[in-house]
C-alpha cells in the first residue's frame, strides 16, 4: 500500500465530487442565461436530483474512515497542498455532518419559496406577506448557525460570517465598521458638496446591444480574461459562474446607457480571472478552490473600483468607446469620469458607488448581528432599517419596503452574514492595489496605454495562485504586510473624490 | 401494500433516472454549442462520470427484483400505458446487462478515440491509418452485436437495426431497399435529363447572419415549435437535442448561402415538434420516448421534404425570403423551387437531394450487411464502396475515400445499422403525408398560406401522442393502413419532379 494511500482515497472522492459540482454549475449557468421558461418544473426536479447525489456523496460514510485511518507516518507523507487539502476536507466533512439530510431539505425548500414569494411582494410592496416567510426562514437559518456555533466555538452570526471566509471574526468586522462609521459620513459629505458644483451631463443614446457586447469582450481580453476558458453572456442577474475552466460571465444591457453593462463587465472578469488562474494541479480538490467570498469580491473590486474606474483607465478606454459608439460630448474622458466616480446619498445598494458602498453594508451588518445577538426579531427590521438609513444617508425608508430592507435577495434566500464581505472585498481591493503600486513601475501610466499584463502577473503571484493554501487574511499579509485595515481604502477614497 | 406498488418502485427509479439523462441531455448540447476548447479535458472527465452513475443506477439490482416481484394481480392492475411502459424498462434491462462495464468503457473509449482520428485521417484522406482504428473498433461492435443477436434471437445485424427501431426486421429492409434500387435510379436519370433544361441562377447575396437567424425563428414559430420549451442555437453539425421540455435545435450559417441553414431549421423543427408533443404525463418514462429513429427521422421529413420543399410552402415563404435579404431574381419562387428541388448524382450523402439521398444510404445499408454476414471484411470496404457509386450515382471514388467511405462519422463513432433508418423515415413521411392530404380539407392550399395548425394537429393525434406506445409499424399502420411501403414515396419523387 502507497504511504499516503488513504489520503489518496480521499482525493479521488473528491475529484469525482468535484466533476458533479462542475455538472451542477454548468446547469446554474445554463438556467440563468439559456433555459426557456417552460422547462423550470423538469429543471427544478433534475437539479434538486443531483444535489441529493452531491450530498450522499460529501457524507459517504468511508469519507470518515479515510480520514481516521491518516496515521502520523501517512500524515508525515503529505506535502503543504495535501495537509491543507486534507484540512479543508475535514472541515467539509465536519459541516456536511452538521445538518442531516431532511433539514437540508426543509432549509432549500422554505428558502426557495421565500425566495420566489419576495419577487411578487417587493413588487407589492407587501411587508407583512414577506415577514411571516423571513420568520419561518430565520427559524431555520438561526438553527443552522447554532449547529454551527456549537461546532466551532463560535458565536452563531460569527460562524456564518466565517463560514464564506475562513478566519474572520466579529472582532475584525467590529475594526472595519468602527472606522468606517466614523470617516465615511463626513467625506462623502464633502464629496457630494464638491461633486455639485460641476456635475456630468447625460448620456447620449442609444447604446445599441450588439456594439456594447463587443466592447466588453475587447475589453475582458485586454484585461488578460481567457476565452478559451471562458464565455460572456446575457443574464437578468449579472453573475460569475461556470468552472475554472469554463468561466461564465454574464450582464444585462440596458441600450439608453452603456455605463453599467460595461463596468459590470469589467467587475466580472475581476472574478473570473481569479477562478482562471488558480491553480491548475489542484482543480479538482478543495484547496484549489477560491479562499472565499472576501477574497473573491477584492478581486472584482480591485478590478473594477482600483483599476476601472480611475483616471488612468478611463483615459485608455474613453477613446475606445467614442469608436464604438460614435463621438458625443457625453463621451468625453471628463464627462465619463464623473459619471463613473459620481457620489450619492441612495437607497439601492446595487446600484450604490464605492464611498456610500459600506454604509449600505453597514446597515445590513448591524441588522444582522442585531438579530443574531436577540436585540431586535424580524418584525423589527423595517423601523432599525429606516432608522440606519436615516442616521448614515438621511433617506427616509418608512413604508418603502420595496427600496427598503426588502431590496436585496440575500435574506429573502436565506443567506445571512454574507453582506460584511462586500466591505472586507473593497477594503482589501484598496490595500492590495496601495501595494501593487509600489511594486510595479509606472503602473498607472501601463493602465492608461492598455498595459495590464504587470498587473495580471502580480495578482496572479501574490494572490490567485494560492487558492485555498492560504486564507483571505494570510494571503493580504503575505502581500502587503498588512492586517485587514480601513485608512487605505479611505485614503483612497480622499485622493480620488476630494 | 399499493396494488402496483413493485411497478410504481419502478417508475420512480426510472423517473431518477430520466434526471439524470436531462443533465446529460443539456450537457450535450452545452458542449457542442457553448463550451469554451479549453474545457474540453475537464468535461470530458465530468460527463464520464456521470455516465458512470447512469450505467449503475440503469443496473442497479433491485429493479429486477421489484421485476419479478410483479405478480399477475400486480399486472393486471396496470393499464395500458403502464403495461407497455413496464415491458420497455424490461427491454432497457436487458439490454444493459448484456454487457459488462469494462466492455462499456472500452467500447466508449475505442469509439471516441476512432471518430478523433477519423476527423484528421479524413482531411487527409487516409484510409490506411483510420482502417487500423476502424478493425479494432468493429470487433467490438461484433462482439456487442452477437451478444444482441443471441438475446433476442435475431441475426447480429438486425439486432443493430432493431435496437434503432423497434420491430424492423432484415424483411423489412429488403423490401424497401429493393423497391428503391429498382425504382430510383432510372427515375434519377429522367429527373437530371429534365432539369437539365433549366438550372437554377445562382443566388445572390450575402446573406447577414443575424437575418437567417431571424428568418428561421419566425418559421420555426410559423411552423408551431413552442419556444417556451426550446431554442435555436448554433453549432458545427446541426442537431435536435435537448429534453422534452427544452428542445434545443442547432444549425450553422453560411453567409453565401442562406438555404442550407434555413431548411436545415425546418428539417430539426420537424425533430422538435415531435420532441415537445410526446406525452406530458409520460415524460420521465421510457414509454414517454420517441419510439425510435427510423419514426423521428420521418417526422423531420415530412417537415423537410413533403413539407418545406414544395412548391406550396414555398409561395408562402419565398416573399417573406424576399422580405428579409431583399428582392433579387435569384429569391424568386420559381428560382427557389428550382434550387430546392435540384436532383444531382453527387458524393455526399448529408448534401443529396431526396430522390438520391436513398442509394447514399443503400450503399452504406450493403456494405454493413455484408459486413455482418461476413461477406467482406473492413479492408474490403473501399473497393465495394467505389463499385456501388459507380453502379448507382455513376461516380468514381477510387483513392478519394475523403468523400467516399471516409465522409461519415457513424462508423467511425461505431454505430452500425443506423444508416436504414434515414430511408425508412423518408419512405414514411411520404406515406403519413399522402394520408394527411386525404383527411385534411385544402391543406395545399393552407400551406400556401402559412396555416399549419390542422397539418400539427394531425400528426398529434396520430403520430406523435403516443410516444413509445406503439412501435413506428404501428403507428403507420394505424394512421395510414398501410406497411412501411416504397410505392408512395416513388409516387411523390414522380410527381414533384417529372
Amino acid at each position: 500500500m502507497a504511504r499516503s494511500a488513504n489520503y489518496l482515497a480521499l482525493e479521488e472522492h473528491f475529484a469525482k465530487l468535484a466533476d458533479f459540482h462542475h455538472i451542477e454549475d454548468i446547469m446554474f449557468w445554463d438556467e440563468a442565461t439559456m433555459m426557456p421558461v417552460g422547462a423550470g418544473e423538469s429543471r427544478a426536479a433534475a437539479i434538486s436530483r443531483l444535489k441529493a447525489h452531491i450530498q450522499r456523496l460529501s457524507t459517504d460514510s468511508q469519507i470518515e474512515k479515510w480520514i481516521e485511518a491518516i496515521d502520523q507516518s501517512e500524515q508525515a507523507s503529505l506535502d503543504e497542498w495535501q495537509r491543507a487539502n486534507l484540512n479543508i476536507i475535514k472541515r467539509i466533512v465536519q459541516e456536511r455532518k452538521l445538518l442531516d439530510e431532511e433539514f437540508v431539505a426543509k432549509r432549500s425548500k422554505t428558502a426557495s419559496l421565500c425566495e420566489q414569494n419576495w419577487r411578487r411582494y417587493r413588487q407589492e410592496n407587501n411587508w407583512k406577506a414577506h415577514r411571516a416567510d423571513l420568520e419561518a426562514l430565520f427559524a431555520l437559518v438561526e438553527y443552522e448557525a447554532k449547529k454551527r456555533s456549537d461546532a466551532f466555538g463560535l458565536p452563531p452570526y460569527e460562524a456564518l460570517v466565517s463560514h464564506y471566509e475562513k478566519g474572520i471574526s466579529i472582532t475584525d468586522l467590529e475594526s472595519v465598521f468602527g472606522d468606517l462609521e466614523k470617516e465615511l459620513p463626513p467625506l462623502i459629505n464633502q464629496i457630494i458638496e464638491k461633486q455639485s458644483k460641476s456635475p456630468p451631463i447625460s448620456l447620449k443614446g442609444p447604446f445599441p446591444e450588439e456594439q456594447q457586447r463587443t466592447l466588453g469582450l475587447r475589453f475582458m481580453k485586454d484585461l488578460g480574461f481567457a476565452f478559451e476558458n471562458g464565455r460572456l453572456d446575457t443574464s437578468t442577474h449579472p453573475f460569475c459562474g461556470g468552472t475554472k475552466d469554463d468561466v461564465r460571465i454574464t450582464t444585462r444591457y440596458d441600450e439608453k446607457d452603456f455605463t453599467s453593462a460595461f463596468m459590470g463587465i469589467l467587475h466580472e472578469t475581476g472574478h473570473g480571472k481569479y477562478e482562471q488562474n488558480l491553480p491548475k494541479q489542484w482543480r479538482s480538490q478543495p484547496v484549489g478552490h477560491a479562499t472565499g467570498m472576501a477574497l473573491h469580491e477584492s478581486q472584482s473590486l480591485f478590478q473594477e473600483m482600483q483599476i476601472c474606474r480611475g483616471r488612468s483607465f478611463l483615459e485608455f478606454a474613453a477613446p475606445l468607446i467614442r469608436e464604438s459608439f460614435g463621438y458625443n460630448e457625453s463621451l468625453s474622458l471628463e464627462n465619463l469620469l464623473k459619471i463613473y466616480q459620481k457620489v450619492e446619498k441612495s437607497y439601492i445598494r446595487v446600484d450604490a458607488d464605492e464611498a456610500t458602498y459600506p454604509l449600505h453594508v453597514m446597515i445590513r451588518y448591524k441588522i444582522e448581528r442585531a438579530l443574531f445577538e436577540g436585540d431586535i426579531s424580524i418584525s423589527d427590521i423595517p423601523n432599525t432599517w429606516d432608522e440606519l438609513m436615516g442616521k448614515f444617508l438621511d433617506l427616509d425608508t418608512k413604508g418603502n419596503f420595496k427600496d427598503g430592507c426588502m431590496q436585496d435577495v440575500h435574506w429573502p434566500a436565506g443567506i445571512f452574514g454574507y453582506f460584511p464581505h462586500y466591505t472586507l472585498g473593497a477594503v482589501m481591493a484598496a490595500q492590495f492595489y496601495q501595494q501593487a503600486k509600489k511594486e510595479i513601475p509606472a503602473m498607472e501610466e501601463k493602465i492608461s496605454k492598455g498595459q495590464f499584463s504587470d498587473i495580471n502577473n502580480w495578482q496572479r503571484e501574490k494572490i490567485h495562485q494560492f487558492g485555498s493554501l492560504k486564507t483571505a487574511k494570510e494571503i493580504l499579509h503575505s502581500a502587503t504586510g498588512q492586517e485587514i485595515s480601513v485608512p487605505v481604502f479611505i485614503e483612497h477614497i480622499k485622493t480620488r473624490y476630494l
